[in-house]
Formats: C-alpha cells, structure tokens, sequence
C-alpha cells in the first residue's frame, strides 16, 4: 500500500475507524483534554488515516505523548487573540495543542471572512496541528476558500546551503468543486522526512534529488543522513525541485519561504530554525490560515460549476500510460476516505505496541479498546527512533 | 551571461538603459497607446531586461508586435470593473494590453487594501502582462505583501499526462525587507519555455527531469519537443518536480492549479487549456492579485524587520561550497538591477532586428534610436521561431 510519508510496515492489526476513534478520543480526555477538545483533536488525526497520509494519523499519537509528557504541549493552555482587525487576527497559542488552536484559528478566518469577503489569521506559539489540509477542508466545506500553512522544525537545506533553517512547510490549498473538491496539501520539501525513514527500513538508496549529508553534498544514505538531521549536524531534504537551479531547487526553496513568511512573519513567532524541543517550553510553530469566500467574484455556484468542469478536462486528459490514470488534487483521498471508513483501518504493529505504551501511561485498559495484541512482531524496539 | 528563461546570443550591442527606456515609449505611442499607457508598459518591460530576466524585456517586444499587428491585443481597448466589494473585483480587460490591465488591477488592490486591509482582484480576457513580479513590487513599495499570479498558454504537462492543460503559471510573492525586499517571481513548470529554446540553440540535450514529447515519455530532444508543443501534437513542459511523483511532480502540478484557480476560475475567464491565438480575438489570459497589509498584523516596521532579520540569518547559513554564495529571493535582481541601470544593457543582435523591423512598420528612423547596426551576424532569419 502506497502511503504519503508514511512508515510501511507490512505487520498490520485491523481496527473499525469507530475503534480509533474511540481510543483516541479516550486518551486525550485522560491527558487531560475536555471531551470536546478531545473530539477536535481526534477528528483531525483520524482525517489524515482517512485520506490515507497514515504519517499523521495515528502513527503519530506517539509524538504527541511525547510532547505532552515534556510539557512542550501545556494542556490547558487556551488560544488568545493578541491583534485584531475585521479581515486578521494574531492569535498566540500560548504553547497548547495545534489541533485546537488551528481549529479555533480557522473557524475565526472563516467567521471574519463570511463578513468581509476575506481573512487572515495568523499564530504563533503553537505546536504541530496535523495536516495543514484539515483546516483548508474546513473552510471548503463552509463553501470557502481555504489556504493553510505551518512553519516546522528545520529540515530542508535551502539551495547552496549545507545547513537547514526551513522547514518541511506545508501549503493546503481548498475549493469547493463538485464531486470532489480540490484539495491540494503537500510539503515543500521534495518529500517528507518519513519518506527517508520508509527507505531506511526498506534497506533501499535514496533517490538522489531527496537529501545532502553535512557536506551539502546529495548523500542516499538513508541512516546517515537521518542522524545528520537528528543530530543537527548539517544535511536534511530538498526542496521540491531537487538540489540545483536546473532542476528548480531555488522554486521550492521560494515556496518554503512563502510558508514561513505567511506564518511566522506575520504572527511575530519563530521561524523553523528557531523552533525548539525543549522540556517545558512549547515548539514555537506557526500557522496562517486565509479564507476567501467565493461570493467576492460573484455568484459561487456558477464558479464551483466552472472549477469542476475544468478538474474533469484534467482528468480526461491523455494519457502518458492508458493504464494509469490522471488524478486531480484531493480525489485519491476522496477515495481512500470511502474506503477506509467502511472497510475500516490497519493500523501497524509498532503503532499499536505505542498504543498500549499509551494505555499503561494513562491507565486505560489497552485490550478494552485494542484487544488482545501479541506485540511479537513488533519491531519498535530494533528499529532506530529518528 | 546566466540568465532566467531567455535566449543566449553572444553577439550583442549595448545601449543605456534610456535608449531602449525612449524606443520602447516612442514605439508604444506609434501602436496607438497614449503617452502614459507607453510609459506603464515600457516600465515593465524595463524592469524585466533590469532584473536580468531577458525572456521578458525588450526580446519580447516582438511577440507583443505581432499580437497588436493581428488583433489578439487591442490596443484602445480599457479595463472594466465588472464586479465588486469592498476587498475584491473582478475585472474583464476587453483583450487590452496586459500590462495595462494588470497595473490598474494591482493599483485597485493596493487602494483596496488600504482600506480594508486585504483585497483581491482577479482579471479575465487580458494578454501577457510582462514579469508577474512586477505587480508584487507595486504592492510591496506601497509597504504591502503582494502576491499575483496568471494563467497563460497551456504548456505543462500534468502528472501522469501526455497533453498540455496547464500554463507555466508562475506565482510571485513580495514582501518589504532591508536592505531589499524578499522578492520571488517563478514559473511553476520546471523551466520556462525559454530554457528549451537555449538548449536548442546550443545543441544541448534538455535535461530529462524537463519536458516530455507526444507520447508523454521524457525526451531530451528540444528540437523535438519544441515543435510538438507549438504545433499542439501532445508534450510539454513538466511541473517543477519533473516526470514522477518520486520527485514531486504532483506538487509543482498543484502549484499549477493554484495560479489557475485563482486566476481564471475566480475571474470566470479562460484556462489556460482554452487561451487562443487567433486573429482579432484575445488571448483570454487571467490575472490575480492579492495586495495584504502587514498593518492588520500590528506594527509593519516590525514586521519589516523580523523579516530582514531572517533573510540575513538564511544568507548566513553554512554553504556547501564556500565559494558559491546563498542567495534570497530578489537578492540576484537587486544586484543586476543596480549594475545594468549603471552599465546598460546588451542587446542581442536578433532582438536589434526585430526592433528594426518594427521600426519600418511604424515608420520610426532606426538611426536615431538604436544606430547604425550591422546586422549580418543577426541569425533570427536562420534559427526556427517556435
């Protein structure tokens, strides 16, 4: 199974979505979220299992533990609203989850721009909120326009440099189209940094467009360049457009730009090199959120007709390889999101093993919400955490 | 001599920078604009040959002859604001000269934008409009981000395809910095259509990550894939990202559909699938412009320098070759913008010819304007005009 930056495991346990669900929602009740919080948080996560992106799904709970457990999350820390104008407002997340503060963040963009036309709310002090895409569909699905995007912690290497100061900087970008959306969210580095995990684990070379070593040189060296990166010893990935001014590196290096301008000039927080990980001190990550309402151009209805007419030609394009369709934006995960929530769910071994590590911590009763799990083939242990 | 998209000629003639300023207005005014229309176009065009961006100073003069000579540009033809609100219009350009259109729409966005604090202006049924990173420098020296956008004519060949849909769609995004601006104007294909036409007058192969014949396989012939795409047979361009999604070309594919949407689909115009070039018609190209004030943020000048500090801190970075400098985006422009206002600026012997020529069909003493020129070494009448 092809997942975005996702880590392929072939050991796989099968869960109804409703049991993710539940477990999820559970878990962040106990950390110490209300049952709302809780639920938000939850459907953001369970989205990204949806679309198939598993790298921020579930697969992902663990990080978020990890974060709470230091404190870099604080629990009860509550948006706030530090500038305001009728089309913006900076919020300070003030270190909570970025689940709930994205969330709150876009639903003002959406309020202000239903009023105005159009918004931009910008953050600051926030922590990772899942997949930029969440938000831009929340917009889209209030008949809006959505635009997100979030600084990270620093690990593209921009082009000439051999040290990274950007992030993998998501653009989300949304409108409503009939059947489908367009639904476009993808980071600005060439791939994701769970692209180089699955490579390590899969004994396979990178592709030589994807990273540098502390040389600044490409290295496909899975292992090595991972402990670059995780050391902060120099190296990380390419922009989109690989590593020379032939190939467009420097574009990708301006959209990454674009992404950290959006939201941590804005909003007056720190750019992904200025990211931390520190116990007690919350990540700094930043996000900005615009939404347009269609109505600004005129009558909505007859541009969600035109932006679905013109998806179709895309798709109704020729064919490169008549076997191999032509995909637009957000449609692979229309389908996989059909799929998924009726066929339900596998969830990885390693996942779930973190699952259970989750339950004991919390005192929850693993088997009551996972079952009986022989962790045998688990390989969490042997492999190496990046 | 490096430059962006354009076609290399080593044999050339310097001018100063008013000699091509006083030919530029002088044949506008000949076509039939006024004076101020001439001085508005001559001032993109300039800028463009300033920034070193050769593809779209005075070489493309020639283009934009031939389409006020066949009708697609018509030259009296004024920008009408069909739709409004307070933060947005929507404007039909009436098959004007697009610098013009464009220009009115940015000023519009600026106004717009200052009292609303953000605004969009979308544009249907224009021409060309020269560099988009012109109309984001209008925004960012009124103290503003900028962001435009436009469709063009279909060229890129999406994901998986075989059949240009897309334009080369470029996206430019400014915004105020010291000592310059943060200033990125790029193509969301790989390479503009200009690298091709390099390649082929050099008698390089294109690099394979570029462009793709009829048959939608990658192919390194520019001869071959120059004429497929002019004589509309199938290939293209590819996104930045190249031929596989392994290397992202899904991205630079969505950044594609981003430039589209909000140029034609906000705009109720052409896509770039359904731009013409026919005697008498327009061309149909949209525009977008989004004018933001980093005044909705709370305080610009700290902003500003937030912003300043940043682009230091990325130029600073560690470089992978100690002897290759790191850039940021509109930092190679300032340097060449300040060097060719001094110097002037080379013409290429080919370019010379076509101004002759233009020249005769206004009725225009050459002489006084460009001199006395041998053109024996001018080849345009040898090379193939794609």
């Amino acid at each position: 199974m092809k997942t975005k930056g996702s880590i392929q495991i072939t050991k796989t346990i099968h869960y109804s979505c409703e049991q993710i669900e539940r477990f999820c929602r559970d878990a962040f009740v106990k950390f110490g979220f209300t049952q709302e919080e809780a639920a938000q948080i939850t459907v953001v996560l369970l989205l990204a299992d949806l679309y198939n992106i598993r790298s921020h799904g579930t697969q992902r709970l663990v990080r978020y533990y990890r974060s709470i457990e230091n404190d870099t999350i604080k629990i009860h820390a509550k948006p706030e609203i530090v500038f305001e104008t009728p089309v913006s407002a900076v919020i300070d997340g003030h270190a909570g989850m970025g689940q709930l503060i994205a969330s709150f963040a876009t639903k003002l963009a959406i309020e202000k721009a239903k009023k105005c036309g159009m918004a931009f709310v910008t953050v600051r002090n926030s922590n990772h909120f899942g997949i930029a895409g969440y938000y831009t569909k929340m917009a889209c699905d209030a008949g809006m326009i959505g635009i997100a995007t979030t600084s990270t912690e620093s690990i593209m290497v921009h082009t000439h440099a051999k040290q990274a100061i950007l992030g993998t900087n998501p653009i989300a970008f949304a409108m409503p189209a009939k059947p489908i959306p367009f639904w476009f969210d993808a980071a600005t580095t060439v791939v994701p940094r769970g692209k180089l995990e699955v490579s390590h684990k899969e004994g396979k070379p990178l592709n030589p467009t994807w990273a540098v070593d502390e040389t600044g040189k490409p290295n496909r060296n899975a292992d090595h360049v991972l402990t670059c990166i995780n050391q902060k010893r120099g190296g990380g990935i390419l922009p989109v457009g690989g590593d020379t001014e032939e190939t467009g590196s420097h574009k990708g290096y301006g959209y990454g730009m674009i992404c950290e301008l959006l939201s941590a000039i804005t909003s007056g927080g720190a750019t992904s090199n200025h990211h931390v990980r520190a116990k007690g001190v919350g990540a700094g990550t930043c996000h900005a959120f615009i939404v347009i309402d269609p109505k600004i151009f005129g009558d909505a209805e007859a541009m969600e007709e035109r932006l679905s007419v013109f998806l179709q030609e895309l798709r109704d394009a020729e064919r490169a390889d008549p076997d191999v369709p032509i995909y637009t934006h957000g449609e692979k995960e229309a389908i996989s999101c059909e799929r998924i929530r009726k066929e339900g769910i596998d969830v990885n071994i390693n996942t779930i093993a973190e699952m259970i590590a989750i339950c004991k911590y919390l005192g929850m009763d693993s088997k009551e919400y996972l079952g009986e799990v022989d962790l045998s083939n688990a390989t969490a242990g042997e492999i190496k955490m990046y």
